[in-house]
């Protein structure tokens, strides 16, 4: 084991573990972490790039910062001249459901596969650097398998490691089916690894039993196994779930800047320290000296806050946005000015209005009870004027601005 | 259900009850018998035989009869008219056992499965008419299923089903180790029949579960179920075990006449019944009457035994070889006569020996030790005469005649 960091010259021993350093910071886990210094090791000496791999689910491309979590991972190995191998798992996604009984795993169509690959990519080259990542379809090998090779594939795993998997092992216990089928998903990922020499695979924690799969399948076949490095999952806006789309508690990757920074602001100051670690691409100094203010108290959440808002927006939009972002952000909320990008909205309706019926009107609220009970508390303003009359009528005019909330505005525009 | 019993004329539904008595007689397990009815019924109204499956594992050809319950059910429909369907197992025996681990599995090469084929018709031939069989190697279908078939077919079956399995079931509950692979052999049996549209399938109380995974995955497939019929496994000559070639209980069917006459007149009584039943090609009135006579003492067991022993000899070797075991049964142990067919020896060895170490010479007994015990219970006799003095020394000639317990002889030729 040894043997490797031995032959490392000062300068390159120094190198390695610099790399090491920044690939295991954040992590959940490292698996081994030995094996992971052995790897860059070897990689230095043989000036040979590592390969990096990520799986990806082809049904679902609407990319959040979330996932930024993982992306973030690889683009760290990008940026040291590994190879980041991507691959669309398109072979589930082409044999669908063969139970009929999910509505959700329906059969793509190869069409609709590389549509998704693509939005995947563009959503990506926002963190990394989309002409530097080998794009991969595993139904290209594993289609090829046949009946004999799965068996083969099948002999190298037991059931009872299968059953100790998570979900399988609760649903078990519940009684509820689980098809054999699925035993093979795992499978899948981890022949991925094998066809691919994978030297790391990246995943969430909740791939934590399918990235190992591939570490085992590796050794199984006769292969230098893959460091796995396991990510925490983010928490969402709300400090309290994880992120994600259907509990309305994310930040898309292709929001607009005022509205990503916005959402940033609206965290709780624990998150600070974890979104920095986890979705930003500063140093490592950098997010060890955030982390040490924010202990100390030298700076003030804030206006950690702030640089945090920013940074994300410049990830995703570029430094003139995230200035923009920043000085629209500083007018609304600290002079108490309005924003500079508010949506216009041509307005055909009534002249006289009550607040509740044109906001609801407008979409910014569900319902005039819901909009009533905001006028209450003091959440609606007309011109930067809080409304505290929930029966007000007002005359529309062309230039009107309503304001829901801190953040929602809408401006009318007549005819 | 009933719709197609209704379709038979008076003569048809007499015809269907005749053979469904005779299929159903001596099995474990019709499942379900109603469908059984229909099948028959079909097939006489459409003047269409029935497929009837068997499955056979290509590494162990050595068939004892024990092995012949279930030729014995074929042979039934046979009789009928329905067409026998064998399945060679050899994808099984192709792909040998992935894990490495068992070495009972070995890969058999093509030449190797069809001389085991080779070896079974041979031996199936003395109980089925064997030009009247379809021959079948399950590799032709299964070697050509790709992952896509291999994941459609896994989806039709869940992990809890497979568990249930008893083998299944021990060896997880003692923490042994199942491999995945293993859970596709039952898949496979079970995908022979959808491939076949097998109307029935045959199989020892020890393939419950198999057979009933073809019934269901015919189901899932869209075709007609089969019925399944499961025999009890035959006890050996002992009363105690299970008939098997490593318990040294069983008969071979290429063993001579009179060794297959004297095992079967070695076998406890409480066996005539079960073995009249399972392995003769008695009618259906003559077994019963057999049950019957043992029943009401009307017949000694002694002659009933003759009887299944003789019928038994002439199953596998024709009527007049089982005439003449009988006579030759009768004269050795009904009239203290030696029997006609007494191997001969040419013997080289010394001419004044002690009977201990002639015996052993001549490999009839294991050691001296043993023959001498058997002397003393008057096991040993020569030339008809019991030998009483465990050192007697006695002038070997030409024609000796050398006997030890009640069915091993040997004569001595001298040069």
């Amino acid at each position: 084991m040894g043997a490797i960091l031995d032959q490392l010259s000062d300068e390159q021993r120094k190198e390695m573990e610099r790399q090491y350093a920044v690939y295991t910071h954040g992590t959940s886990e490292v698996i081994p972490g030995d094996e992971l210094k052995n790897k860059i090791a070897k990689s230095l000496l043989e000036n040979k790039p590592l390969k990096v791999k990520l799986g990806l689910d082809p049904t679902a491309p609407d990319v959040h910062i979330g996932h930024t979590v993982v992306l973030n991972k690889l683009r760290q190995f990008q940026e040291n001249g590994h190879i980041i191998q991507l691959i669309i798992g398109n072979f589930t996604g082409k044999i669908g459901d063969p139970t009929g009984k999910s509505v959700a795993r329906v059969q793509l169509t190869d069409e609709e596969v590389e549509r998704n690959a693509k939005t995947y990519l563009d959503q990506f080259g926002k963190v990394l650097d989309e002409n530097k990542v080998e794009l991969h379809y595993n139904a290209k090998w594993l289609s090829e398998l046949k009946f004999e090779d799965v068996i083969h594939l099948a002999g190298k795993i037991t059931v009872a490691r299968l059953l100790e998997r998570d979900d399988f092992e609760k649903r078990i216990n519940a009684n509820k089916p689980v098809s054999l089928h699925e035993f093979f998903y795992p499978l899948m990922q981890g022949y991925d690894s094998i066809h691919l020499e994978s030297d790391i695979e990246i995943g969430g924690n909740d791939q934590y039993f399918n990235v190992l799969m591939g570490r085992h399948l590796q050794e199984q076949f006769g292969k230098e196994k893959q460091v796995v490095l396991t990510m925490p999952l983010l928490e969402g806006l709300d400090g309290v779930e994880k992120m994600s789309k259907s509990k309305g508690n994310y930040i898309g990757i292709t929001e607009k800047p005022s509205e990503i920074y916005g959402k940033v602001m609206s965290i709780p100051d624990q998150l600070i320290v974890t979104y920095t670690e986890l979705i930003t691409d500063l140093s490592l100094s950098e997010k060890h000296s955030i982390r040490d203010e924010l202990a100390s108290g030298k700076a003030h959440p804030r206006a950690l806050k702030m640089h945090l808002a920013k940074t994300i927006v410049r990830q995703f939009h570029g430094q003139e946005k995230a200035q923009e972002a920043e000085e629209s952000f500083q007018k609304v909320f600290q002079q108490n000015k309005l924003p500079t990008d508010i949506d216009e909205v041509h307005w055909e309706g009534e002249q006289y209005i009550t607040v509740p019926y044109l906001v609801t009107s407008l979409g910014m609220l569900g319902s005039t009870s819901e909009t009533r009970r905001m006028i209450k508390n003091g959440g609606i303003k007309i011109n930067q004027v809080k409304v505290t009359d929930i029966h007000l009528e007002i005359k529309v005019e062309d230039g009107l601005v309503i304001q829901v909330g801190k953040r929602k505005f809408k401006k009318l525009k007549l005819k």
